[in-house]
């Protein structure tokens, strides 16, 4: 597998950085499909003895593809090629596991944790919740045609969800979603959602859970969930390693007012 | 500084580990506002020394609260309390500089590069062209009431803006808006955009422009701007250390064949 670059196609007579020269090769064979996805890369050292650069010089050309998402680092799996992003239309508000089935994929949900708890402060503040209220807390882990797309926490106050299960809960199809059994179950019909989307890195348990190495980048999602007479009836938080898109024209009109600026 | 936290505070007897404790503290007088925005968090040589904890203890600390955006680290300048994050709706798809005026802020932008280069094969597809096209390439750094939030690249049909100019760019106001220019001497009114939001990490050039450390997380967002005859006009990718928000009511009604899922 080091053969994956002869050590004839670096240029040491040009200005072009060593590193420079090995993350173009790599770049190209992924482009062009020599390496697909799920390949996996030499080590740093096979890629230092084979290619007799130094390990720093390796170092920076692998961090340079997986800073543009080309490469992953798969904690003691070593370095692979990435898969194609997921995407996730920001729009019409849907559950997760719905948007991913209506674009032909199959969504999974693992149960990691399902409780009752005291409400924390910050709970309290997004679900609108007195001090010493209960909420049902759920983590999930998300699978996307069997990838690993995300770990989410879920708070639902428990005068919501009497009685809630944990064998309400299922890992598949469209019963694993919160909103199936909010509607289902406690006919609770959803009305508003408001999502926040921030830059995070995966802290070291995060990472476990999802297969990668600390420091890597994911969408930290937030959303609160209301129902129709505007009471928040769910607080979600999640770690996601997807695309969110969102096609500006079909959901609202251009203003006038912004047209010019 | 490194009396920040009394070393009598911790308890060594307790199964909590010493890492969790530190950091527990810490998040405690961020919340208080005994540490505010800026404020410089001791080395973590003088925590060690302080506390009489290991290095590691410290690192993974201050780690769990870079993690969590409390605390961010500065290039040179050590670990210093982070702002509260910028948020820009991600609605109506106005302007980001007319987005932050709205909201009360001074958005400016600082040129860092300006040139007419051919498109690469990445820009043609996104902007439709063929080989051999040229595009005017720009580089902008964006504050927020002097706030470095992102630095983005931008791409636009050579052919759509003919004798643009640099001078044709300003640093503040409205007039910093592309859009604007569009608008204003090219006769562009833009109809619809679309997004893509990923995660991201710094590498040392984006870094060293927004002054973080490479490695720190950010929002990577591309965006094709279309005209009101469906041409596209605009590309940009830019990192961007901001909150996006999102208020699904807004934008479209929740629909049926959803409301269940």
């Amino acid at each position: 597998m080091t053969n994956l670059i002869n050590p004839t196609d670096i240029d040491r007579d040009t200005p072009v950085p060593l590193y420079y020269q090995i993350a173009q090769i790599l770049r190209k064979k992924i482009g062009e499909g020599d390496l697909t996805q799920g390949d996996q890369i030499p080590t740093e050292k096979d890629f230092q003895d084979h290619l007799n650069v130094s390990r720093s010089t390796v170092r920076k050309a692998i961090s340079e593809l997986v800073y543009e998402g080309l490469l992953v680092r798969r904690r003691s799996k070593g370095t692979i090629v990435a898969n194609p992003p997921i995407q996730e239309p920001l729009v019409g508000f849907g559950s997760f596991s719905a948007e991913m089935r209506e674009r032909g994929f199959t969504p999974k949900s693992k149960l990691l944790e399902c409780q009752t708890i005291p409400a924390s402060a910050n709970v309290q503040e997004m679900l609108d919740l007195d001090e010493g209220e209960s909420v049902l807390f759920l983590t999930r882990l998300r699978t996307v045609d069997d990838e690993l797309v995300a770990v989410e926490d879920l708070y639902a106050p428990s005068k919501y969800v009497p009685g809630f299960n944990r064998s309400d809960m299922v890992e598949e199809g469209e019963q694993q979603s919160f909103y199936y059994i909010l509607k289902e179950k406690f006919g609770i019909s959803l009305y508003r959602a408001f999502d926040t989307i921030s830059p995070a890195i995966l802290n070291s348990e995060a990472a476990a859970v999802l297969q990668l190495e600390e420091g890597s980048p994911a969408l930290l999602r937030t959303r609160i969930s209301y129902d129709e007479q505007d009471n928040p009836v769910m607080y979600s938080s999640g770690l996601y390693l997807i695309t969110l898109t969102i096609d500006l024209q079909k959901q609202t009109k251009f203003p006038e007012s912004q047209r010019r600026t």
